[in-house]
Order: structure tokens, then C-alpha cells, then sequence
């Protein structure tokens, strides 16, 4: 166990945006809610997943919308324990800690704010190791861990508990819920034992988010690369350097959906390079040729300042380079693929490892 | 506190599709499935309001969507107590008794079949006194009582508990799970205690159904007139005579809507009149002249036996007559006419209680 800062939380969130692959929400948000949520209650402590107790109850915590919407919401402290405070009523035992859903974007952050406010520790783990846009997309699902009960609820004072039959019928009543309750929402899925979190999560993901963070925040102050920084920290590839075109994007049930077009600069020059998105960057295409596909994580940086850069945050002429990172092995499986592959989000292309499809490209 | 057969469910379910105005499901669905629970499991012990203990908890059950899809998604004896048993599972205290949430249609007789599954008395009382095609649309919300902690489930296996800042929000969250789950669900809502029951809920409206049904059928097997006899029986008028053509309808938003235009015979000859719906009858006017409207009920009977018929039923051809009754004195205040008026159902029309639109008409 150790304490997170007020200032550690910067690194974290510039982490976050990294592994947040272009969304998960603006981390930028979620890192000033959490900051103001430690200025008032004090540090937060950092528990190693392999210090839970086996039969201790951990209770994931996140925010669920639009990322578009999400940044106008902001909820404040009593509203952004009420989707915890619920579950944990409805289970009628006390929760040890919370946890990250998604290591990536403002959903990495918004459990501190839940931690904070409460005063409990916050498990150094997620359920995905990147972000994701939709509730089964976690890796306790791929190990028959439930998603439910979990609870919903908005800043009005409306909440949820939802018990279901499947983590896919998880994720559509809660996104249903979400859009009615004004496209954003607070929630606490999946309640785990320790047992469960040390067995079926991606473990250190905060720690890592730390390191991506400090890594670029160090490489700028001694003038050295970024991207190079990024890619040591993450076992990353760039596969593009270019400036940003059109964006394509939409609202859409409640997500946000596009696709940005990247001119190639340098080695890329004279070729386009198309990065399909909802809420996250899922598929990167130049022509014909499949760069880079969900699971593996796809990521901007700002060629220049290696801040990582979301899909609402982009804009015409940015100077970007475009990276690629492995995703954690279970999503690589078939059980994970059809979960996370590019066929669930609907591109008829196979899943290749980013290690491969690089190693292919440079034979 | 007396037994309800299997026998009276007939007559109480022929009352039902008079108050249910056109709506609130098909009765004869309800009638069934209450019918197989009462043979499986014995009779209902129906339990006059006024013998209730002021502390004693009541949970109204009913099913939830639109009429058109609920007639094909019959719950099983299983399914229909699932909601009831989520709720008094998160209430953490047993049920005394269930009630219906509607005296008209479906609803009325749904909660037999609860009654029976559990072994538990249903209440001789409903928080309508007709059918109503919202849930805040109940005399409890003029009094303040909150419809929730309510519970949803579907027959599937999946189910919530809701817990809203207002009834608008519970119908408004409620629908929108409602329509994720098919468009038909089972609700337990309005959890009250037997002091609420008493001095918020119409009272005693399953025994005024059970009336309505013996007059209709004793008028048939005498040869008499059965629309007299129904007048007889609620204080109601006979607004129209005519013969049905055309019917416009629509599945919309959870909803049963449209127009049925009933063209006149004998008095009404030469006249037609227009009747719009939203799962209930809810505006009749001919031309310019307005007959009736919401609150009160509007209710179409086959001319011949009398026997009650709902939205769904209508068919070209059909000779009818449309009576109108007044409805319970709640419904009128100021209070009541801002959640169930014409202004409310997007008519712009004054509310004029029954009776005095007859007197002026007759005057």
C-alpha cells in the first residue's frame, strides 16, 4: 500500500490518456475531480491487488455515457458515491476498496474520487488495461465473473439496481438507463471478492499509468522525445506520423462515433491513414492495408509534446504521431476476441498482433 | 376478507375491460393466466382495505408495456413473481398483501396470479379506479406517496430496483427498461404501508368490478338490456351509438395510440365520432363538440351483449355503444387533472366533469 498524491495524479491521468486509446472520457476531467476530491479528504491509499484478502469485496466505480456529455456533467462528491453508496446497501456488507474499470481516460481517475470521499483504498487494477465503450468488455467476463448486481444512478438522485441474466444484458439496460438519465451516469459493477480481482484483472495498471505519465512529463523537462519515452514505457510501435484532416463524428445511442483521416508526413507522406472510433480509436487503415485493430490499443500523441490527444480533442492540422501498443493477452484469445475483436464492433478483418502486423510490415 | 373462485374471476375480469377503458391489456389474458394460478394453487383471499394494520406493507404488482406485445409475452407462474420477490427481498421486510395497480384491463386481475403463487391476500382496492397508461398516473402520487423503490423484471431473468426523485421519473425509467426488455416486463411499485392503502388508494374497486361483470352477465341470461344495466351499475351515460370504421393505429414509444371513428346510428345518425386513444380511451368528440375526456372514463361496449371492447379488439364494422362515467372525485382536483387532464395527453380541452356535459347537451 502507498499514498497517491494530488500531484501523482497528474502523471496518472496523462497515463490515462495513453492507454485511453482516444477515449474513455476526457481524463483531463476526471483527474480535476479527483485532485479537488483529495485537496478536500486528503491522499488516497494505493492497495497491491495481492494484499486483498481473498473473501475481501471490492466494488469497481465509473462514470457511463457519451464522453461528448460526459465533460459537460461533472458530478460532484455526493453524487459520484451515490451509484457505490447503493450497491453497497443492496449487498448489505461493508466494500474494502474500489477499483479502475478501464485504465485509460477519465474513468481510470473517477475511482479515486469515490476512494477519497469515502476514505478507502483504491486496488492498483482495472478490468481491461485500456479503455473499452461497453460493460462486458472486461476481463472478469472472460472468466464468468458477473457484472451484476451493479448499481446507476445520475445526478437528479435517480438510481438502479440492476441484476441480469448476462454482462451483454448488463450493458444494455444500464445503457439504456444512461441515456434516459440525460446521456452520463455514475455506476459500481461488478462486485468482486479479492479472490476474483487477483485472479481475472489486469493488475499494476495504475502503477503503469504512473510510469507512462512520468515518462513523457521527464522526457520533456531533460528535451528528449517523447514518443520514444511512450514507446519504451508501453512496448509500443509507431505506425504513422501525419497531420490531422477531416474528422467525421457523431452521437450516436450514446456513444461517440467517427473517424479521423491522418495525411502522412515523413516516411507516410503522400498516403492517408483512416482511424475508425467509438468512444476509442478501434481500427487504423491506410488504403487496404489494416495497420492496427482493437484489442491492440491505438493511440495519438502530439508529435511535438507527446500529450496524448481523444477524439473530441482533435482538430484539423494537428501535428500527430500514431501509435500502437499490445493489448493483455486474454483479450487475444478467442473467448477475448469475440468480445473485443474488430468483428464485434462490425470491421470484417481478422485480428493480427500489432508485434506481427509490424514485424510483417518491416520483412 | 372472502375468497375469490376461479369462477368469479369471469365477472370481475368482464368489469375489468368496462373500467379499463379500451386499455390496460387485454383482461381475457389476464383472466387466464390468474385463472391457471387459482386451479394450481387454490383460491384468493380478496382483503377488504379497512381490515389492513396502519403498519402493514403492501406491494402492488402488475405487468408494464404495450397491450399489442404483452397478449404475446405471457409470463409463466415463475416469471410474473419475480419483480414482487426483488422487491421485498431489497425491502427487507415481508408483504402482507398485493393489490392491483389498475381496476381496468390486464392489471386488474395480473396480481390474482401473484396472489395465488405467494399465498398472499390481494387487497380489495387499486390506485386508479380505471386504467391509466402511466405509472405516476395513481392516487398515491397526489398525496405524495413515491412509486418507489419499484422493481422490473423481464422473463428472461433480468430484473432492477429503482429508486427515483419523483413518479415521473420512475415512469420514465421504468418505460425505457421496459421497452429494452421486449416491451413487456413485470413491476412491483408503490411499496405503501396499510395507512397509505387506506387514505390514498379507490377503494374496494375489485368488488365494484366483480358487480359490473354479474350485471352484464345477469342481463344477458334475463334477455334485458346489458349497456342499462352497466349504467346502472357505475352512474355512467351512453355518449354514442354508431358503427365502427375506420381505426388507425400505431406501436409508439411503448404505447398502444391512434383514432377509432365510430359513425352514428339512431340518435347519432348522419354524425361521426372520434375516438383517440393511448393505450386507453382518452378524447371522444364529434366535429367540434367534445363528449367526454380524461379523467373520465370512456368505454366501448358491443350494443348486443354489452360485452366490454378494447382498442385492440376493435373492428370495422362493429356496433357499439360508447359510454362515458365519472371518475374517482381525485382525479378532478387541479392536482389530479395536471396528471391525468386532457392538457396532459396533449388535448387542448378543458376539463367539464361527465354530468354536466350530459346536462348541457340534454339542456
Amino acid at each position: 500500500m502507498r499514498q497517491i498524491t494530488v500531484e501523482a495524479l497528474d502523471d496518472i491521468a496523462r497515463g490515462a490518456a495513453v492507454l485511453g486509446t482516444g477515449g474513455g472520457g476526457d481524463p483531463y476531467i476526471g483527474k480535476l475531480m479527483a485532485q479537488g476530491a483529495l485537496r478536500r479528504r486528503g491522499n488516497v491509499d494505493l492497495l497491491d491487488p495481492m494484499e486483498l484478502d481473498d473473501d475481501d469485496l471490492v466494488v469497481p466505480t465509473a462514470m457511463m455515457g457519451a464522453p461528448t456529455v460526459m465533460v459537460e456533467k461533472i458530478p460532484s462528491g455526493e453524487e459520484i458515491v451515490s451509484a457505490f453508496k447503493a450497491l453497497e446497501k443492496y449487498l448489505g456488507r461493508p466494500v474494502r476498496a474500489t477499483m479502475s474499470c478501464e485504465a485509460g481516460g477519465l474513468n481510470s481517475t473517477t475511482p479515486f474520487t469515490v476512494a477519497a470521499e469515502l476514505g478507502i483504498p483504491l486496488v492498483d487494477a482495472d478490468m481491461m488495461g485500456r479503455a473499452f465503450p461497453e460493460l462486458q468488455m472486461a476481463t472478469p467476463t472472460l472468466s464468468g465473473v458477473t457484472a451484476t448486481p451493479m448499481a446507476i444512478a445520475d445526478e437528479k438522485g435517480n438510481s438502479a439496481v440492476i441484476t441480469t441474466v448476462s454482462n451483454r444484458w448488463t450493458e444494455s439496460l444500464a445503457r439504456t438507463l444512461t441515456i434516459d438519465m440525460g446521456c452520463s451516469a455514475m455506476i459500481a459493477i461488478y462486485p468482486m471478492t479479492g479472490k476474483q480481482v487477483k485472479e481475472t484483472c489486469v493488475l499494476h495498471t495504475i502503477t503503469l499509468l504512473e510510469r507512462i505519465g512520468i515518462t513523457i512529463r521527464e522526457a520533456r523537462q531533460r528535451h528528449e522525445d517523447p514518443i520514444a519515452a511512450v514507446i519504451g514505457a508501453t512496448n509500443g510501435y509507431v505506425i504513422w506520423r501525419g497531420k490531422v484532416g477531416d474528422i467525421a463524428r457523431r452521437t450516436e445511442s450514446g456513444f461517440a462515433r467517427g473517424e479521423a483521416v491522418i495525411a502522412g508526413v515523413d516516411a507516410f507522406d503522400g498516403r492517408e491513414l483512416r482511424v475508425a472510433f467509438q468512444n476509442e480509436f478501434l481500427v487504423a487503415r491506410a488504403g487496404y492495408e489494416v495497420l492496427a485493430t482493437t484489442p491492440d490499443l491505438i493511440t495519438m500523441l502530439d508529435d511535438e509534446t507527446g500529450e496524448p490527444i481523444t477524439t473530441e480533442g482533435l482538430r484539423y492540422g494537428f501535428r500527430v504521431a500514431v501509435l500502437s501498443m499490445p493489448c493483455d493477452p486474454r483479450w487475444r484469445t478467442p473467448e477475448g476476441l469475440q468480445v473485443v475483436g474488430p468483428g464485434y464492433f462490425g470491421y470484417d478483418i481478422p485480428f493480427v498482433p500489432i508485434e506481427q502486423r509490424v514485424r510483417e510490415r518491416t520483412a
